[in-house]
């Protein structure tokens, strides 16, 4: 079998279709990453490095700025929608707008700006898409924090090409109530767990979610739970039930500080904390970003889902999303993204770069 | 391997334990049954027969009168609770209670009354403790109706020999929310069906019980919820929403209306009937039942959880609990029967059925 080739000269969305033809469910990134790496190795302008399935490849010109322009290159599980059909000016298939279309623009932008006017890294990685520990990003941020080094970073999630400024911090929590158990025949005996657990749904929705102002972008919080089970059978009085609640909190909140709100709301409960992610700050008043906001020529809106932008964050990048996706059809059989939002991303982001 | 034996002139405490120590968790009743079998065979005034691992045994002197002593020979699974152990006036072991010490009463009182003032059907039959379709009793009235002809039956459960009358009905129903998913970082895209069900927990915790008086007895009914879930992942809005409700009912209500009364407290849910079983009426103002009670010499309870007395009444025949077990320890690791209710068990009812 040969290794699947890319054409970086090619159209931005029939690269699209190629990208997204060579299957990268999360964990399979092998092949695509091959391809991409053969793909920019020729670039006599580019420095080209390998992590795991991640490819980095960097301009070296010395300019008094350096960007990172990221995309992972991994996609949920095919739907029977590959391989790619175009229809109507949309790009459909897995991996179309999440978001092998930012990662097409980029191989473009990296594979003809040989001398940009901010040096540029470009990151495309892998394992973005399951569980935080196997994410490429991080892996990287670990086995080799000087390659993320820079003063601004931009991350191709699907954003409509509209600039979405940091991200919202997640945090699930678990909510317990505790009962008595009896036969449900002799349910006087005791306590029903499952009874006692309207008390935080009544919480719940009770709780009038904050609209935070940071940067001038505004965050719309949430508090909702996810998840609810009690019961032993069907004759027994449960003496448990347990609610997990994700809140989703503005990037000017820490994670301890989440913590705390979670814990006020649910005052007098069992209150567990199963997982938390910080979320980012739009740093939209970083002159570097500034610049990016200046070039796309859109108003800047709030990112409400959380994103590997807060992992620049966290390494003191201030980091922006922005990508011809639409995330609202993200993860979905009928996955696609709009042929002009890629054209445009790309005009976009050259004339960022070219000056 | 021989088959075990009974001698069924032991003492009513001793003989329990032999019976016990014969294991017959459901499912596994045929050794017992075979002993059984074997030890009322050569007893002249009973004829003796045998359905699958049910035995029955009949007096026929021609009495105006019959009655049925029925008692189930299985038991939820051994507990590391075998062989019993007698200490302080207890006898402890898997069946001790449930029902083994009823069914060592009835033994004993077949063998030994050969001439009783009722007719008397003895019946010994498998599988009660599992789901309703394995039943014993519910297989022998199919395939023998007529086996189970009486005017009266004592069902030997666990009532710490006092009179039981009737037993409740019992229904489960799935009363299900639904909502629309969404991605919990934009969760007002969405309507939290958990959130929701806290209306339905409302109508739970708002519900006040009924005490319902039938045949001299006060039924306490109850509506419980015994299991909830809803819940897709940790950052998606749940669409979905059920709770399984469990209403134990008086004995005066039929299954259908039942049925009505959950329908009304949860009108405007989506309520589904999973399961009902009827109630039985405690049928104590029949005169064979008035005997009974005047021969056991307590005031007689209401029996809250369900039994097979319910089959009997749904023959037409009218029937009790009585037995020598305490139902609060039943199906527990530390099961026992009282030795002198096991012995005032069998005097009270050689009394009935030789004055």
């Amino acid at each position: 079998m040969t290794a699947p080739t890319l054409d970086l000269s090619m159209d931005p969305a029939r690269l699209t279709a190629s990208l997204c033809d060579i299957e990268s469910v999360s964990g399979n990134e092998a092949a695509l990453a091959d391809a991409i790496e053969a793909a920019l190795r020729p670039a006599s302008h580019l420095t080209v490095e390998r992590d795991g399935d991640a490819v980095f490849a960097r301009t070296t010109m010395g300019r008094s700025e350096r960007v990172v322009v990221a995309g992972h290159i991994d996609t949920v599980p095919v739907a029977d929608n590959l391989p790619c059909r175009l229809e109507g000016g949309r790009l459909f298939g897995c991996g179309t707008t999440d978001m092998k279309s930012g990662v097409a623009v980029a191989l473009r932008l990296a594979a003809t700006i040989a001398e940009p006017v901010r040096d540029v890294t470009w990151v495309f990685y892998d394992c973005e898409e399951v569980e935080a520990a196997r994410n490429g990003l991080g892996r990287v941020a670990r086995n080799h924090p000087d390659w993320l080094a820079a003063d601004f970073a931009v991350l191709m999630e699907p954003t409509n090409a509209t600039v979405e400024g940091g991200c919202q911090g997640s945090l699930l929590a678990h909510v317990t109530v505790r009962g008595h158990r009896a036969h449900s025949a002799r349910s006087w005996h005791g306590t029903n767990a499952i009874h006692a657990a309207g008390a935080i749904l009544d919480r719940l929705r009770a709780y009038q979610a904050a609209e935070v102002e940071v940067d001038g972008l505004t965050y719309r919080e949430g508090l909702n739970a996810v998840r609810i089970s009690g019961g032993v059978a069907g004759n027994v009085i449960p003496d448990e039930c347990t609610v997990s609640v994700n809140y989703r909190f503005a990037p000017n909140k820490s994670e301890a500080e989440a913590h705390d709100v979670v814990r006020a709301v649910f005052d007098g409960f069992e209150v567990s904390l199963a997982d938390s992610s910080p979320g980012a700050m739009p740093g939209l008043s970083h002159p570097a970003a500034a610049a990016f906001v200046a070039a796309i020529g859109k108003e800047p809106l709030p990112k409400f889902g959380w994103t590997d932008v807060a992992r620049f964050s966290a390494l003191g990048v201030p980091a922006v999303n922005y990508g011809p996706g639409d995330p609202n059809v993200a993860h979905t059989r009928e996955e696609y993204a709009d042929v002009a939002l890629i054209v445009e991303c790309e005009e976009r982001m050259r004339a960022w770069l070219t000056g």
